[in-house]
């Protein structure tokens, strides 16, 4: 046994993994193979779950009855709702109601006892669980603002489903392929801080409920999925001051500001996931002909890498910095970007539990010991 | 950055702690100092909470505002008993209630927004879930059996008013003593895979919610929690079986079976909280004057521990071996061994996330990737 302290755990291997690999230095990642380009421009969420979770992509008809299967796992209960109901009613956030909605959920499990080797059993576990995440986050954005949930569609993609029961219509063509195109690029991500979570929940074999529960617990933490909203939320005080945004941003760092979704600890160049999304922030912009967001976002990331001699690590925008600009562009709640991080994301934590379940270890590390020697216990009446 | 996979983390160090210690060749457990056995004996669950959360043992006068604080924090809101009298009906088991009940708590939080460095204000959070899972645990309890929930009282003990809810009655002094010991042995235990998971959920600075939600979840998974149910099942089948408890035990072993209770990675001989478990089992046997038990679960021992010429690793009994026959002459249903696990032990998981986030560091291990290597996107049609 190693007497070094792994703080962190930062670059202990924990697993193996035939799931995602990243290249910090070349800013590419991958998913089994596919570099996420590809599958974000070419692929449809679908059709990456059935990569993650069977290990290739799908022939058409393989697509067809997985699509099928878990667009009929959409449902919730009506006791669901009436709990989000209520959370609502309290004023909870999304992911707080997002993490109690999946907990409920196992209530209705239709297999509760299978076997945690037996990796169908766990898929299909698993698409109940991602088939009905975005019922739980449209129904609850509903009931906040005093509207009805919408009964989810089972003709509409993952994607177009969801904007459909957020909005009560039926998405355009560029918002269902930009939304897609999203998870996609939030699906996998190396053993991040919920996709471990889900881990070493899982390696107790606990099931996949108490797994995903436990990933957007750790999601909901903003060292770790909060950073979309927190740039979205600078861009507005940008949007809502009065000087430029160049000027904006050289206060902000004069005074020793932060940037949000600048810097991340596995990419030392410019995130993959970035590039794709600044591109496609540039074609909604071009669309909608409202382009601020794309301005403001590409003024200071030109500031900071011109200023400050990029690449260098830590300073290079992340996935969040353009993640945000382009929900916005949709129309979705700011408030929702991280429970939509989580809903592409729970497709990543099933993948990594059922792989991590063929060849399952307890996670259990250890503390060294550094408090008190051994003494002797003192009445509470002589203390 | 070493190349070596930690496969379970065995043996990986990774974080420094003053809560608790394990002498694994020993069979000694500290807390802050304290042997397991002293504070087991002489202190209450609600002095255990006050050295682990504070760092000593509480004088006469903090120990009275600890437990009233506590005490006063008990009843859960009307639409959490709601949502649980759902899941009664749903038949969910009391580890998922419990986990859904404890997510729901942080609707009610009334300071949401504090630090994470702020550790008042953590405690105050951790005093508000621990105060109230009890209540969570007795109301589903009873809503499953179709009676009414027990509204909690703030004169008893913590262990008192348990098991005054779970029953209705005010339990007798061996009861609450007894109940309470088990709770303090059940309190830490370093860096098992629930309070793991909760440090890792919390590392990306979400609430203790999240936290104890998530160690809840890791803490239902047969190969973490469920042992000491386990433990009562067999001795009920021995008791069911028309052979003496020494020729049961002989068969299952030749058969190749399983004793439940018995191993445990970190102690090379026997646990002590089994010791103490185990005396406290014959006073209650005298007590009531059933030991029958007590001699199926000696008997047993005996025989795997003579024939088997211990003490070798990882075959001597642990706490789970004896827990269940103690909470079992308390007249605690089975199902609810594992969940008042998880109520002792939330102490020690918020324990753990506030000694952590006063040096804070996200946990973010790594994967080795062993997938395919990079190759082209075929689309769905020309698959």
């Amino acid at each position: 046994m190693s007497e070094q302290l792994s703080k962190g755990l930062e670059g202990v291997l924990v697993a193996e993994s035939s799931l995602s690999d990243i290249d910090g230095d070349a800013g590419q990642l991958i998913y089994r193979g596919y570099d996420i380009e590809d599958l974000a421009r070419e692929a449809s969420y679908e059709e990456v779950l059935h990569l993650l979770w069977y290990g290739e992509l799908p022939t058409e008809q393989q697509l067809a009855e997985f699509s099928d299967s878990m667009a009929a796992d959409r449902a919730v209960s009506g006791g669901v709702l009436d709990t989000l109901a209520d959370l609502a009613e309290a004023d909870e956030t999304p992911m707080a109601a997002l993490r109690t909605g999946v907990s409920l959920l196992s209530a209705a499990e239709p297999e509760p006892d299978k076997d945690v080797e037996d990796a169908d059993a766990t898929r299909r576990e698993g698409r109940r669980i991602v088939a009905k995440i975005p019922t739980i986050l449209a129904a609850y954005d509903r009931l906040r603002r005093g509207e009805e949930p919408i009964e989810p569609r089972e003709d509409l993609s993952y994607a177009g489903n969801f904007l459909y029961m957020l909005t009560g219509e039926e998405p355009g063509g560029v918002a269902e392929e930009t939304f897609d195109m999203a998870l996609i690029l939030h699906a996998d991500h190396g053993l991040n801080a919920s996709t471990f979570t889900a881990m070493v929940i899982a390696s107790t074999q606990a099931d996949l409920y108490s797994a995903v529960t436990g990933g957007i617990g750790a999601l909901s933490g903003p060292l770790h999925g909060g950073a979309n909203q927190d740039v979205m939320e600078v861009l507005q005080e940008v949007d809502g001051s009065s000087k430029d945004p160049l000027q904006w941003v050289k206060d902000r760092i004069d005074a020793g500001g932060r940037i949000p979704g600048w810097g991340h600890r596995v990419y030392n160049v410019k995130d993959p996931r970035a590039k794709i999304l600044q591109s496609k922030l540039a074609d909604l912009s071009e669309e909608t002909g409202e382009s601020k967001w794309l301005d403001y976002t590409s003024t200071i990331e030109e500031y900071l890498t011109g200023e400050m001699e990029l690449p260098a690590k830590g300073i290079a925008p992340n996935v969040d910095y353009y993640s945000g600009s382009v929900y916005y562009n949709l129309g979705i709640p700011i408030d929702m970007y991280t429970p939509i991080f989580a809903m592409s994301r729970s497709g990543g934590w099933v993948a990594h539990v059922l792989e991590y379940w063929q060849d399952n270890r307890l996670i259990r590390p250890r503390g060294r010991y550094v408090g008190p020697k051994p003494r002797p216990f003192v009445p509470v009446d002589e203390r």
